[in-house]
C-alpha cells in the first residue's frame, strides 16, 4: 500500500476544514488514505458542532496515520497560536498555517507521504503574517529549491489546462508573453503528462492569443511572431504541439478529443473553459516539482465557513489526482 | 400563421446551400416556414448530387413560398454569375451573393418576410468582388440604416453572451474598450431581452476583463476605471446589470441560472464559453435593427463543401430563433 496523502490546514477561518471531515466521510469513494496536518482539537470540535461523525485521531507519523484512516480521521498535530473562528482569520495563525505547508513538503520528500493536497491559504491573511511569496505554489519551489520549474495546471475530468501567463492583468500578460515562456510550459507539460499522467505519447494544443489566432496577422501578430514560433520550436524538441489555434473553437467535446491538454496564453483562456466544464471538480496541480502537490480549485469561502455548505468534491478530486500521480511516477497502480 | 423567413444564398461555394437543404428536410422538426433566395437550378443539382430527396421550386414571392414549402423548398431566383463547384469560390458571383442579401432585407422590411438568416459568406472572397463593409453585419446596418446601433448576441440554448468588442486583436480590444461601448451594449441588450425574448425584468451580468475581475487592482485597473462605471451608469438608467463579476466563474450552470444575458469585454471572452457549451447549435442575432436577423455561427468550410457532411444545426436554430424573435415583436406565438 502507497503511504497516505498529506492534507494541509489551509486557512483555518475558512472551509479547509470542513472539506477535510466531509472527504474523510465519504473515503469510501474511491479515495487513497490521507491524514490533516492541523490542530486535531478544533477539528473535533467542528465536526461535533456540524453534527458530523468524524472521530478525530492524533497521530504521530504518517505511517500511523494509515492504520487509523479507515476509523477515524488521523492528524498530525500542528498547533495554532489563537483559536478559530469562521470566517474571521487571525494574523497570529499565519506562522501555523505556513508550518503546516512546510511539514506536508518534508513528508512528500522523505516519501513518508505519496502526495501533498493543500487546503486554501487567503493571501492577505499570509501577507500580514509575513508571509512573501506571491502564493502556494512558489513557497514549494522555494522549500524544494526548484523555483521557476513549476508550471500550473488546472484539470478536470474532461479537461486539462495550462495558463503560461497566470495571475497579471490581461493587458501585462499579452504585453510580458514570450516564445521562452510558452516552450518552457510546453515542455513541463509534456513531461508531466508522460510521467505522472501516463500518456505515452502526449498531445498539447497550443491557443492563440487573438479572435480566430489573428487570422493571419489581421486580428493581432503575436500568433506569428511568439505562438507559432514557440509550437515550432516545441515540435523540434520532439512534443506533438499543435497551434496556434482559434481559442473559441479548441474547448468543445469533439476538439477535446484531439488533445491531452491545452496551452493557454492568459489565466481566463484557460480558466472560463474549465470552470464552465467542471466547475466544481476543478483540481489545480503544479507540474515541475520533485513531490506531488495538487490542490483543489477554490478559496478561503469566508462567506460560508463554519456552515457545513461547502463543496468538498473539488479536494476529493484533488486527493484522487495526486494518489493517481503518485502512482504512475513509482510505476504502479493507486 | 406568419411570413416564412428568407434565407440567403451566402457564398455559394460554401456549406450554405447544403445545410438549407438538410433543413428543409427536417422542416417538421419545430421549424418555421422559410425560402431561400438562391439559384434554384444549383440548388436542385447539388441535392440530386447528394442524393437528399429534396424537391426545388422557384417561388415569385415569399407569399407563394408559405404555399409550397411542405412539399418542397420554395426558392425566390437570385441568378449566379458563374456555375459553382463545391470549395472553390468565384469573385465574379460576389455581387450575387450580396444582391441575396439585400433582397432578403427588403422583404424583410417591407414585412413579406418575418426575418432573414443569412448563410455564412467568405469576407475574402467579398472584398476582393467590391464589398466594402467589414462583414454581413455592417452591411445590413448600412441597407437599414441603423448604423452603429447593431450589437453582436451569441446564443445557444443555455447561454447567451454579447461580446462589447469583437473583430479586433486582443491588445487593441482592452485599449479601445470604453465605458461608453459597454453602456451602449448593455442598453441595446436589455431592450432586446425585453422585445426579442419576451423577458420581463432581464438580468445582464457585466464580465471584469482580468483575472478575478483584477481583485481591487491588484491584476489591472480596467474594472474600476472602465467596467465598474459602466455598470453603475447601466443600473442609474434602469438596467439590472451585476459586476464586474470574474470571468471564469460567470459561465458554469449555477452561474448562468443568475442572468439572462453575459456582457463580455472582448471576443473569446463570450465565444470560449458560448462554444464549449454549444458549439453545434450557436445562433448569431444581430440586435438594434428594425429587422429580425440571426445567422448561424459558423463559416463556409470551404474544406466540406458539397460532401454533405455540414452540419445543420445551427442554421436550424438559427430559423427558430429568427421565428421566435419575429413573434415575440409581433406579440403573438412563433
Amino acid at each position: 500500500m502507497p503511504p497516505p496523502v498529506a492534507v494541509t490546514m489551509g486557512e483555518p477561518a475558512g472551509i479547509g476544514g470542513e472539506i477535510t471531515l466531509k472527504a474523510w466521510l465519504r473515503r469510501s469513494e474511491n479515495l487513497p488514505a490521507f491524514f490533516a496536518i492541523d490542530d486535531p482539537s478544533r477539528l473535533q470540535a467542528l465536526a461535533r458542532r456540524l453534527g458530523w461523525d468524524v472521530p478525530v485521531v492524533a497521530v504521530d507519523s504518517a505511517a500511523d496515520a494509515t492504520a487509523v484512516f479507515d476509523r477515524a480521521l488521523p492528524v498530525l498535530t500542528q498547533p495554532l497560536a489563537e483559536s478559530v473562528e469562521p470566517g474571521r482569520p487571525a494574523i497570529a495563525n499565519a506562522a501555523s498555517i505556513r508550518a503546516s505547508i512546510a511539514r506536508a513538503v518534508e513528508l512528500a520528500q522523505d516519501g513518508q507521504a505519496s502526495a501533498m493536497v493543500t487546503n486554501p491559504i487567503h493571501k492577505g491573511v499570509m501577507y500580514q503574517g509575513g508571509f512573501h511569496f506571491p502564493g502556494h505554489t512558489e513557497f514549494l519551489a522555494h522549500l524544494v529549491e526548484c523555483q521557476g520549474d513549476e508550471v500550473m495546471m488546472l484539470a478536470c475530468r474532461t479537461l486539462r489546462v495550462v495558463p503560461v501567463t497566470i495571475h497579471v492583468g490581461l493587458a501585462e500578460a499579452i504585453r510580458t508573453l514570450t516564445s521562452d515562456a510558452i516552450v518552457a510550459a510546453g515542455l513541463a507539460t509534456d513531461e508531466a503528462l508522460r510521467r505522472d499522467f501516463a500518456i505515452a505519447n502526449p498531445r498539447l494544443a497550443v491557443a492563440g492569443l487573438n479572435p480566430h489566432a489573428g487570422e493571419d496577422g489581421a486580428m493581432g501578430r503575436e500568433e506569428i511572431d511568439i505562438i507559432a514560433p514557440a509550437v515550432a520550436e516545441l515540435r523540434a524538441a520532439g512534443v506533438d504541439a499543435t497551434g496556434p489555434l482559434p481559442p473559441d473553437t479548441m474547448f468543445h467535446a469533439a476538439a477535446r478529443a484531439g488533445y491531452d491538454a491545452a496551452l493557454c496564453m492568459y489565466h481566463d483562456q484557460a480558466l472560463i473553459p474549465l470552470k464552465t466544464l467542471g466547475f466544481d471538480e476543478g483540481v489545480n496541480v503544479t507540474l515541475g516539482l520533485p513531490i506531488v502537490r495538487t490542490s483543489p480549485d477554490h478559496g478561503t469561502a469566508f462567506a460560508i465557513a463554519g456552515t457545513g455548505q461547502a463543496n468538498e468534491t473539488s479536494l476529493m478530486e484533488a486527493l484522487r489526482l495526486a494518489a493517481t500521480i503518485a502512482a504512475n511516477r513509482q510505476g504502479h497502480a493507486p
